[in-house]
This record gives structure tokens, sequence and C-alpha cells, in this order.
């Protein structure tokens, strides 16, 4: 650090997660951006792709990686992209690693560890290398966590989770044609998106030992003796958030003050993440860091109502808060962002 | 009928679905709008109220109801004043009533007909009155009723439903207003949708007797011996259509092709429900009077979804399936209708 | 023709002409696909392309162009390729032609017919071969045609049009991408859109010969002694339609119940194109192939909104409005279309 | 101020702009909200009226208005109840007052400075009492003013803008209900909107001698010997931003260098006003305090475009700049807003 400012460095910087963390690093009181990276680009201004920067900085991106010059490197690459770079690069040890592709989100022969503040906050604190949670697991899981660790999952969950085009990504597809998808609505990854793995893994670490094991059924298909999380994503004519409703079926009824109580006390640290005693509706966290979450009773059955921005708490907004944390600095520092609201 | 065609008379004309009834009606080839009641826009012309009306018609608004005039009338109500409307005014034996409303969808003591083409087709022909289904009660019942027959039915369903707001009618409202709905993304009436109650007699009417009961909650309450059918509505930020999922869960795992199947050969004969080999999309229903039903299979759990335009095979298209088939007309006649697509 | 139906070819299928032309052939009376074909897409269902098609026909595309069963064929390719496909290919002299791309549209040494009914029905009814107008041409020159019968285009006119983005075609680009088109508006061919050639030619042919040269300043730039068409087109954050103003100054101020009749007189005959006494709203036209035109006076400047469809009275309608004067049939066959109104 | 923070007062705090006040001035630095007053609202927490403030704040809407403890207070009523309010309560002299309506915007008997800092910066200094601009006439002004100080207005300005649905408010109406403004386009108070009133005293002000007149049409009428504005406003079917086109006539060719210098020069030391040297898109703005202007020139004729978000730069943003101004904080403290981008 310099001047008590995080020295940063960028690199996929012309991507979504890319634009949305230099808009989120230019306000920030305590980070600056050394430099931001992207090949193809090297040499245009970044308000030259990304929207919403004019006026704001003339930074450039680069074709160079100064690692010698920052203290945090972010990797703002497509999935599976990190590792192969790691192979190729040396990064100084010194420097500090803030991974948000999924590459190594699941425990394995690796130093990075889980970045979500609700559960992991104090091994955030001392992480040198961390992976970023993904957008649609973040929000599944503040929506699951209490109850995992209340032992209340004792059956499969049925996870309805719609997402904003921006969780798509900045390459034109068919299904992020405009004339395609506005005013339309859709599903896909039927029961097979990627981030079950590591919604089934942060649920089993929190689960007593007494709670049924959460199979995985990427890998071990559906006849399982586990629980299963049965997640349906849904594709939604928006451009940012996500809404998802997580079923939970008890063993028993509880009294639904006993269930929100599970849920407000799991947050009541948190910093971003609120236990909200309204129903939800989406534009609550569009265009800031937060999560709100909040519970109804029917019977042995739980409804969970859980959102996020999936650019921000769902990725570079959680990034920055995780920058905090390794960095010591303030949780929420340059993360108080205006709700667009409208 | 005069000239071969049928003359319609219209209560409730100044509404949402008394101007899609307008819309459809004035390129049915074998129908004639006698009269548009509206006693608050009695001598105004129907397209002052309804959109996209300018050039095909001048049809005006009348306070005036001449029954002796009409062979049908639909009544485009808001739901409990039909019931309150017959009590007060007296409509000629010989006039066959629509009612859009959903004050005789529940079998009791009057002669009203479902209005479910698919499951209803004989009754609806030979019916004097009907009463015409609900749009996430169609849309949901089309893609449980196969299931149900054929005695798939034996645990709770998670059934998942978003709807436009055309759904919401034309009353403005907080949850209507563009500004806090466009982008927009919200859960109401969670597990308590009033047409919980018309879903569970159809369903109930079609399972084998070996099949569990299924349980209305709206009556009974969430601690039943039956299954329930567990629905979270959503509003979405678009104008038309309903997309739905359905989670069955199996007592033992079924083949794909064996769930398909039943599923197709249910609607062989269904005039405007098809099943779908592709994953679907709502824009391939919106502005038509098709249902689409696609089925997915992982282990023991049946992922269905169906969709439709909430205006049409929701509401007044398939009240026009209905009186074409009263009439003894082609079914489809007036309702080739194109597809918005876009 | 065969059994009374008009056999159609379709070349360029797998666009989105290609594609709003097969929905609106399927249910018309007097026509028939025979082939629809694209190179690339050859055996594929066109319900696999085209949204909305999925229950309505089984039809493929094909690699063959069987030009001797057909009574005419559609152009529906890029523009430019139309005239490209003539040097290589000869289509039998007894098959129509009704070309969508702008090759034909300027008179030149061809025998091709501009297809605006308004002005152009007899020769329409006569053509073999048919050049189809644009979609911000028909829809400016229907605001401004009947003034410049009129003589009434003295000074330059200020013209603003926004359209949907079906009228950038199916191709994936930075500008129809959802996530950045969605809530965006934005401006782009300032000045210089290439209709402003079939523009002025219309309005060069209408007007009387003491009324002032209109200049193509895409020929002859702007510095010019004719009068211009200044005309800023948008891009607007919706799929379909393109909502324009026409600002025409007058030598001295009109009475504006003489303005109205004269747009009113203009359009008394047309099929599709109405004057309306109230101000215009996009969805009022949506879906359709109909053209509406409202005039309002401010002393000497008269504002004219003007609204279409990009995709029917825009390019398709518009085609099978042709279609049906060049063979004979009823102009509005197959076009009575429902509007989405929603 | 208190501990260097402002302390304020808001009355209409339960509106639109009352929301988006208290949205920005929960994270600025140098202000502290005192109270939030709405008679009908009193007592009820901010979030449960205002979108996105669940878990920011628990501040209470309150009938009272202790004036005695803030040192500004803000007008966020309709229009025209600011003066009525202030001939029924006495709000003390040392109290500032930022009057977001329209009431004091034209000179007269009072002492409301025109709070425009691009133009006014000065005098808003040292205001008591401060009248905030109008939206469209913010960003109108913003695309003219640099073009009338050089004494190049001097025909008729076409103006073209069009807007997002919160500039309509908060209270439902039949054009902001999302089934009708979804998708759909039109034009309002053509050429007589009420902010036509203080641009045209602007664009006078700023004139030199020797150029026309700017006529204030609403006041004069159309036939004038002054200049006009044609001002044709739009309602766009997004909910944030303006987006204006303004084509300014010369009496003879400049070069586009020229123009463009005259733009950059006017504002070179605007805190949030930039000239873009790139076509323009509304969302580079969005959810930011910031003003974009870019210009090109075709022969006589130069076309601007402008573009704001309403709720900010066009009413809120542009107010608390101004509260900057007249504490004598750094301009931009608490308006370094991220943009919402997407």
């Amino acid at each position: 650090m310099k001047d008590n400012k995080v020295r940063v460095g960028i690199l996929g910087a012309a991507g979504y997660t890319g634009g949305e963390l230099i808009r989120v690093l230019l306000s920030h009181p305590n980070a600056e951006i050394v430099f931001a990276n992207s090949e193809s680009n090297a040499g245009n201004k970044v308000y030259d792709v990304h929207e919403g920067l004019v006026g704001d900085t003339e930074l450039e991106f680069t074709s160079e990686m100064p690692f010698d010059k920052v203290d945090v490197v972010f990797f703002c690459f497509g999935h599976g992209k990190s590792e192969a770079f790691l192979k190729e690069h040396k990064i100084p040890e010194n420097v500090k690693i803030i991974d948000l592709a999924q590459d190594f989100r699941i425990k394995g022969d690796h130093d990075y560890v889980y970045g979500l503040p609700e559960t992991h906050r104090e091994q955030i604190r001392s992480a040198q290398h961390l992976a970023n949670p993904g957008c649609f697991a973040t929000c599944i899981q503040l929506g699951l966590l209490p109850a995992a660790k209340a032992g209340l999952l004792t059956h499969d969950i049925a996870v309805n989770a719609v997402t904003g085009s921006t969780g798509a990504g900045q390459k034109p597809a068919a299904t992020t044609h405009f004339s395609w998808r506005t005013d339309n609505f859709s599903v896909y990854k039927l029961f097979t998106h990627q981030h079950l793995h590591e919604i089934c893994q942060s649920l089993n670490e929190l689960r007593p030992s007494a709670a049924p094991r959460v199979a995985d059924t990427l890998n071990e298909g559906f006849e399982t003796d586990g629980i299963t999380v049965d997640f349906i994503p849904y594709r939604g004519d928006f451009s940012r958030g996500i809404f998802c409703t997580e079923v939970i079926t008890l063993d028993a009824p509880l009294p639904a003050e006993k269930v929100v109580e599970i849920y407000k006390n799991f947050y009541a640290s948190a910093a971003f993440t609120h236990y909200s005693d309204k129903a939800l509706d989406l534009k609550q966290v569009v265009n800031t860091n937060k999560a709100l979450v909040h519970v109804e009773v029917f019977g042995r059955k739980v409804v969970v109502t859980s959102i996020i921005d999936n650019l921000l708490k769902g990725a570079v907004g959680q990034a920055v808060q995780n920058m905090n944390l390794m960095f010591g600095l303030d949780e929420r520092a340059g993360l108080n962002l205006k709700a667009s609201a409208f």
C-alpha cells in the first residue's frame, strides 16, 4: 500500500466484471488502479469500452502487467483461464490475488480462501489468495446457510433463481440479443448449473454432523442417498440482479418466529446482508453490494427469498469487500453505493 | 346465430380482457360483436380505451344490454361480480354465458362447465354456461394434468410461475407502476394464490383412485395428509405471458422417453397445446392462443415447463375457443393469431 | 396460382424478415409457402430458427430453389445481395419478384415498381418486379407525402424517428446486446441514413412543380439550393415499431383543420394507413400492418406524427400487401393481424 | 453546520425526488438528514416507501418540521406548492432553501437564484434561496447555452427530448402503467412544455445583444418576431434519463472543430458536464450526476446531443451540487456516484 491506498492491478479488464471493478474502484477512498490489462484493447481509453466512465477517468488499457507496482491483482478472466494464466505467469508472492472465476472455489491442492464474508470473514482477513464466489452461488447460499447451520436441511431443496443478462457476460449470443431477450423468460442449465459445486461444499461445511449430507448431483447424479439442491436457473429480461426462492422442507413444523430468529442471528454482524421483515423485490438491491433475505413459513415448508446484484454482491462488490478485509480496511469502504432504485 | 355468425354481447368491455376479446372477435370469421357494455364509457369509441383498435372499428361502448339480440354473453367482470350481476339481471335461457371470472369455476350449485378444452371438450360442446379457467390455473394444469392422469403425482409438487403485468389488470397500482416494475422481479401471494382451488379440483378429478389426494391448502391448511401444490407466483417485468415450471417427485425413476410419451399422448388431439422437444422461452407463445409443454427428467424428479399468453390461452383466447366449441364451429376459428415473436 | 393460392418461395428465409414472412403467410388464406431457402439451415425446421412457430408448421428450410413451382419469390436478403443474386441466378419470367432489400428502390435501369401502395397502387397491381420500401422510409413518407403533394414542403424538414431493435436484424452486435440496449437510448447515422435516397425520390415525384426541389444530401451534401430532410434516427429500447415526428415549416400559417383535411383526404382510400384524431403511441400499431398519422399545427409549424411496425408495414406486411395487389387478391388478405397491444 | 456536516430538512420527502435525495444524502460525507417530513407517512420507515434503502437507515418520516435544527431545507413538493407553503409557514432567515419545484425559476419578486452551476456558480455560492432547474430544462440548456453565448442561435431550434418514466412522478397514471408504457413510445405537451419558460430565460440572458431574441411561445404564441425553441418531449420506456437532440441552424457554415471548441471551452471548468468526442448513449449517465454533450456539424446545421439522469443532474443531484456550493463544500462531495451502466 502507498499513501494508505491499495495499489490494484486488473487482468481481463475489458469484460463486464473488469468494467464494474473499475467503476467501483474509481471512487474507493483507499484504492488506486495501477493498471488495467487487456491485450486486445491496449491503448484504448477504458471509457471507450465501459459504459458510464466518460468524464471520470482518462485511464487506458495496457498490455503490460507490472506486478511489482501493485499490492493486489484481480483476475477478471473467463472461467478456467485463471489457472491457465498462473501456469504461464509468475506473480510475486507478496502480491495478493482475488480471482473472480470459479477455478479455485472448490477446495483442493491450493491455498485459495473461499470469499464469502458471511461465513469466512476471519480466513479472508489473512488470505493471500482468494476465490470470489459465483453470483448464483452467493445468492443461493445466503438463502440457505442459516438453515444449514441450524440443521434444518433434511430434505431436497427446491431452488428457483432468475438472473439478469449481465450474468451472461459481454460476448454477444443468441440469448443475449435484445430482440430475443426483451419481454422474454426462459430456463437453462436445468438442475445442472455449475455453481452447485460450491453451494454443496458450503452447505456441507456448515451443517451439523447429524444432518444429512448434501449431494453434489453434478458429480454423483440424482440417484443418491444425500439430499439434493434442485436448482432451476432462469434468464430474466433485465440486466442486473438475481432473485431467488429456496423452499426448505422441515421434518416437523416450526414457528415462523423461530426460523426468522435463526436468520436474523446469522446475519447480525454481516456488513451487507440484511434480513428484511417485508417481502422483497429485486430493485431493492440493484446497483448496491447488499443482499436481502426474507423468510415465510407454511407448515413444514420454509420459503426463503434472497436477492443480490449479480455484478456487485455477486461478483465485483464482494471482491472489493474481500479486498477491504484482506488489507485491514473498513469492510464497507468504497461500497456505500447509491441504489439505482428505478 | 345469424348469417353463420355468433352474435356476441360483452359485459365489462372496458377492462383488459374486454379489450382483448374485442381485438380477437373483430377478425373472427364467425362472430359479430352486437354490444360492448361499459357504463362508465358509454358513448366512447372502443379505440379510445383499448390500444390497437384505431382504424379497425368504429364500435362504441354502450350502457345497454340487449340480450335478445345475442347468442352468447361474455362476462369480463372482475372476480366476484358475475354472480352478483346474475342476481340482479335476467339473461334469457337461450343465451349462452361464458364467464371469465372465477365465480363458477369450482363445482357447486350451478351448471357451469369448466372450460379447459384439453380435459372437458365434450362437456363444453354442449354447455349452456361456461366458467373459463384462470390464467395461472390454465398454465399450471397443462403442465400437471398428464402426470396426474398417469398417477405420477404422489409427492408435493413445486410450482414456480411468473406472470406479465397484464395479469394484474388495468387499474393502476403500486406494483404496476412502470417506474417500479420495469427491470424488477418480485413474489406475491406466496403459497396462497386463489387459483389453487381450481388446480386442485382438476388434479383430483383426473388422478387414478389409487393416487393420493391433492390437498387444497387454501381450505385445509398445510398440515394435511394430502399432497400439496407449493405454488410461488412471481411478477415479471413484461406485459404478456406466463412461464411456469412444475417439479414432480416420482416414487421411482422413470425413463425420460416414457414421461415424454405420456405428455405427447395426452395432448395429441389438443387444438392449441403442443409438446415441444426443445426447451421453451416465453415469446414462443406471446400473442397466440397456444400452450407449449416440455419435460426433462432427473432421477426421480420430473421438471415440466409450460407456457401460455395470459390474456389469450389464459383468458380471452380460451374463451373464444370455448365459444367455438359451444357453437359447433371450427375450434381454431379466429384464433390463428400471428405470434408477435419479438 | 393453384387452388386459388399464390405459391410462394422465400430466399433468405432464416433472417428476421424471412421469419416474419413465414409467420404472416402461414395464416394467409390465399398463399402457400412452397419453399423457404436457407443454405446454412437446410434441413432444420423453421421453428428451430424462428420464434413463435412451434406447433404451427413442420416446414423445413431447404437449400433448393424450385422456381418452377412458385408464382412469386420474396427476396429477404441483406441489402446489396438481391442484385448480386440475380446476376448469378435465372428466375423464370413468369415468376414475380418482391425484393425487401434496397437494391431496386431507386429508379434506374430496371423495371422494379416502388411498392408503397398509398402512392403506387395501380402500378403495383401490374408489376412483375417490386421493390419493397424501407422501414424508416415508409414511416417518414407516410408522414410527409400528403404535405408534399399539397405543395407545403418549402423549407427544411426536421425528422426524428426512433426504431426498435428488430430493425437492426438478427446478427448480434454491440448495439443489439441486451445488456447494453435495455433502458438505453442512442442516435446513429445522424443526417446520413441511407433511406434518405428513397424518401427524397418520393417527395420529388409528388411535389407540385412550383414547390422547391428536395435535395438528396447523401448525394449532394448539405450546401445545396434544395430543401433538406434533416433526419435523426434513434435506437429505442423496444423490439418492434417506428415512431416518427416530422416538423414542417410553412411559408405562412394555415388553419389546423385545413392541414388535417389534406391528410385525411390523402389516406381516404388507403387500406392500412389511417388518420387519427388523437395523439399517437407506438403500441397502437405494433404487430399490425397499420400506419397511423396525426397532425398538430403551431403557427407556421406543422408537427406530423407517424407510426408503423417496422417488420410489418415497414417490411413484410407491406410486401404481402403488395403481393395481394400483384395477384388481384383482396389488399387486406392475411393482414387483419391482432395488435399485440401490450 | 455541526461537526462539519450540513444539517438537512426535507419537505415532501415521500415523493420520487424526496426518496432520491435521501439516497444521495445518506452517503454524503458532509450532510446529515435531520428530518424527512411527510404528513401521510409520519411514523413509517423511509425504506417502506423508498426502494433501495432497506439496511441503510432506520430513518422515519415525521410530521414535524423543526426548522431550528437545520441549516437547509429542500422543498420536494409538487409544482406550485412551494409558494403556497411559504405563505403558510415561516422559515427562519438563517435557514437556506433549495426548491426543486418550478415556483421560483423565473425571475420576479423574489430572491431565488437559478441553480444551474454551469452558468450561475458564483451567485449560487452566496445564495440564501435557490430555485433548482427542471430536468428537461437542464438537459436542453446544457445543449444550447454554449451556442447561445457564442451568438450562434439565429434561427428556430429543433429540440427533441425523450424522458424516462420517473419524470412523471410517483402517482400512478394511465401513461405510467407498466402494461401501457413498456415497449411503448409517445409524445406529449408538443411544443408547449412548461420548461420552455426557464429555457428561454436562460438563452436570452446569455445571448450577445446582437443575437435575436428567443421568444417564449408559451406566453406570446408562435406568430412572433423572436426565434423559437420547437420542443417535442417524448415518453420513453425506461425509468431514468433524458436524451436530447438540439438542431441549430447557423447563418453560414462553420467548421466542426470551431463549434466543438466553443462547447469544450464552455464546459472546461464544469464539475459534472463534459464534452464527449464520441456519440452518446443514455446509460453513460444513468445513476450519475453527470451531463454529457456531443456535437456534429452538417453544413449550416449543428446537431447537439445532450444527456442527463433526470432524477440526479435533472433534480436531486444538481440540488445537492448546489447545496455543496452554498455551504462552501467541495462541489462534488457526495456525488461521485457509480454509474449503473447496465
